[in-house]
């Protein structure tokens, strides 16, 4: 097994955060998630020495037989992109990445591309693409030495970052929302050992008072506004580069709730470019949900409109259910800089959309079914030509929302049934386009074969 | 990107179904799932040619830095020993395997080994190590040009035959018996496109009436019973001797249910040994629940005991249910080439294993903690060495039941709740030992410092 060849790192001065908006520059060993003169989004900020490395794309096509496990990592085998730590030793890993990229024959045809490959971060090991950044959150947790992790969340995030915690030998908590706990979205965060606690009040109460702690204390934060995560969450784009051989898509599709994820990618995107390791940039297109579409209604606006929160999101799509995201400046430089855009989808074609998306064998998330109600809704606008190389992002396992999908399959999606209380209004009546209920047979063959050759003549004339 | 060598496969003579007992032979082209003399289980058998490939690691590892789908496959990278379809296009593939193999300190260490790597076969892409197995499964099919595939299965295998099915273009067919259904088990096959049908009657009516079916029509039966699947899920073995350089581990632990897992494991890793591979083979360790143990059974009673089911199998382990395991002759026969054992574990340590493996990062079904609470067992008994170099295989996705997560953390597993309504009996009161509940604090920094403090105390004093 071969392994991989030694890279100089540079040293940590070429290293630094700095802020999105007054450019002020800080030393990544500061205990620091936002800006503190002007209070905006940081970014880790490198200073490249492009002779560092002569062949980027023959070294981290060479790892991927590799036994080291920074190697197999879908996420550290690009960590020449990613120098901020300052020793091997420090980073937390758990293979992430290394997801599949499946053809998605169906999802194409219904969304009228030509071809259409879906990238599956949900089949991290926690279920989502939150691994792929706190693989280097909890890495920088640890180069400061941090006593513990935290995060205000009810999700994916907390999912991801109790694993990294437990792998790290670190203590996480999760600030939680008081009122009544959803289990369901704790299970995995309980499973992994991190401690729960519920805050009197909402969860902006919890999120508020969990950042005032990680000023104060030496307990790491590790929601999206800190810009470790995103270091990892850019690597999608890396590794999704790499599974085409390095041949630029014209198009990367995805989810847009917090917005971080578009962010890292589009930084991940230019870095490479400025490297050399690609000579285009694919266009970044952020599908929302129309209940929670700060971003698209932004994008729509004439220009000189500030950027608006939505007051009360609304979309059965929970990853993605979000007025205010943390990472929408850095969002929309990275649509300028891709000559990106951004538009939103209704409940309904979120639902048909992931229904389709099933019929090719592959489970998502709800949210991540905007990718494919988004291109479709772009095709049919002329916005997006049926020959575009497209890749979509989907970012969570269906396993996170089982409920979702069979209420859809019965027909119970959005009306109030014992199975969901939760409803999400719609302006026009909604169906369950591509239900797939059981059907009840007698134990009688005859009547069995009866059915079967329906359903199967069915399926000859689809 | 190198494309793998052009190896000559055998010619399908080469390659016969042969039945465990009396050992006839029969054509892989036959629409066969049993013995047509004495209806006992097929092998499918391969008449080696061990100067087919000179040096097989080297061709395997190679593969790993590939581009062609076959070779990203941790099923299909290992094809010259699946050599029993006819043509490269009959392949199904979802790039299955691929799991990640940990290191799990703590579950080591509450295990009493000094090391331990469990293999996650949940991080599948449908969630279980099913997968593996519906990828060889699937393409027998194809190559029989069977008109639709179908199984009787309420859990991991309908999801996974749903979604291979609908990567095949083909129809799946689930029966599931009568009653209510629950519905969170077939969210994934309702997903995928499969159709569900409900017949009158229990799991075996089912059952047997597919069975039937399959063998009047063109339906491919994909249940335990088919042996192209156990085609595939020998890789698993073959994956894990790639991720540990081949270097052959003392132990290989693994859950018993159906048994298949450690049937085809068995196979595989003795196929590797005839043909040079290995040069010698691990213990198979399988570990039952006290509920549904008629192989842990059978393997402690005095020699000439006939193997006996299990009237009615009872475990929270849901995916091991089972008291009348299709492939229990597989499996003994596996436990005797390998010098293996299997011994039964009691829900309380299951519970309370899986909690440990949570504590090291890694979610998995209950099913899959039998591995860590049997080799703490044996360990425990001296039936084990702590120095032995041992590895456990998770076989599905801690998603897949999140209800048993929450009840034990909650303390509720044991218990009629709300939250689940079937009851295990236990002879002994069982706890939730290492219970992770949410803490309530007011939105009081003051006091939540002090349930903080309280919290690392406690942390670094463990």
């Amino acid at each position: 097994m071969s392994t991989s060849p030694l890279v100089k790192f540079p040293a940590l001065s070429q290293v630094c955060l700095k802020c999105i908006r007054c450019e002020s520059t800080f030393d990544t060993a500061q205990n620091l998630y936002t800006c503190e003169k002007c209070g905006d989004l940081l970014d880790v900020s490198y200073e490249w020495n492009s002779r560092l490395v002569s062949d980027y794309r023959k070294l981290f096509d060479t790892r991927r037989a590799s036994a080291n496990p920074l190697d197999i990592s879908g996420v550290w085998r690009f960590r020449e992109l990613l120098p901020f730590y300052t020793s091997e030793s420090q980073i937390v890993t758990m293979f992430e990445g290394n997801t599949a990229m499946f053809d998605a024959p169906r999802s194409a045809q219904y969304a009228g591309l030509r071809q259409l490959r879906l990238k599956h971060q949900g089949l991290n090991p926690t279920g989502s693409f939150k691994d792929n950044g706190m693989t280097t959150g909890t890495t920088q947790a640890n180069r400061m030495r941090a006593r513990a992790v935290a995060c205000a969340s009810t999700g994916n995030t907390s999912a991801s970052m109790a694993a990294y915690a437990a792998r790290a030998g670190m203590k996480g908590i999760v600030f939680i929302p008081g009122g009544q706990i959803a289990y369901g979205k704790l299970s995995q965060s309980m499973d992994y050992g991190a401690v729960t606690l519920q805050i009197d009040g909402d969860f902006d109460a919890a999120m508020s008072i969990v950042q005032e702690i990680a000023r104060e204390t030496d307990i790491y934060l590790l929601n999206s506004i800190n810009p470790f995560r995103l270091e990892g969450q850019k690597t999608i784009a890396f590794e999704m580069l790499q599974q085409l051989q390095w041949q630029v898509p014209d198009r990367v599709v995805l989810p847009g709730g917090n917005l971080g994820n578009s962010s890292a990618i589009g930084k991940g995107l230019k870095e490479m470019y400025s490297l050399g390791v690609i000579d285009r940039l694919p266009k970044i297109t952020i599908i929302q949900a129309e209940g929670a579409s700060p971003l698209a209604q932004y994008w729509s606006s004439p220009s000189g409109t500030p950027f608006k929160s939505v007051e009360k999101a609304t979309t059965l799509a929970t990853a993605i259910k979000i007025g205010n995201p943390v990472s929408w400046a850095k969002a929309i430089r990275a649509l300028e800089w891709t000559n990106g855009t951004c538009i939103s989808v209704s409940e309904q074609e979120i639902a048909d959309a992931k229904a389709m998306i099933g019929r090719d064998g592959i489970g998502c998330e709800p949210a991540s079914a905007t990718t494919v109600a988004g291109i479709r809704k772009m095709v049919a606008a002329g916005q997006m030509d049926p020959d575009e190389v497209v890749v979509g992002i989907l970012t969570g396992n269906v396993l996170k929302d089982p409920d979702y999908t069979i209420q859809y399959h019965l027909g119970e999606l959005y009306q109030k049934s014992e199975r969901r209380t939760e409803i999400v209004k719609a302006d026009s009546p909604l169906h369950s386009t591509f239900a797939n209920q059981p059907i009840q047979v007698a134990a009688d063959k005859k009547e069995i074969y009866k059915v079967l050759e329906h359903i199967l003549a069915e399926e000859h004339n689809n």
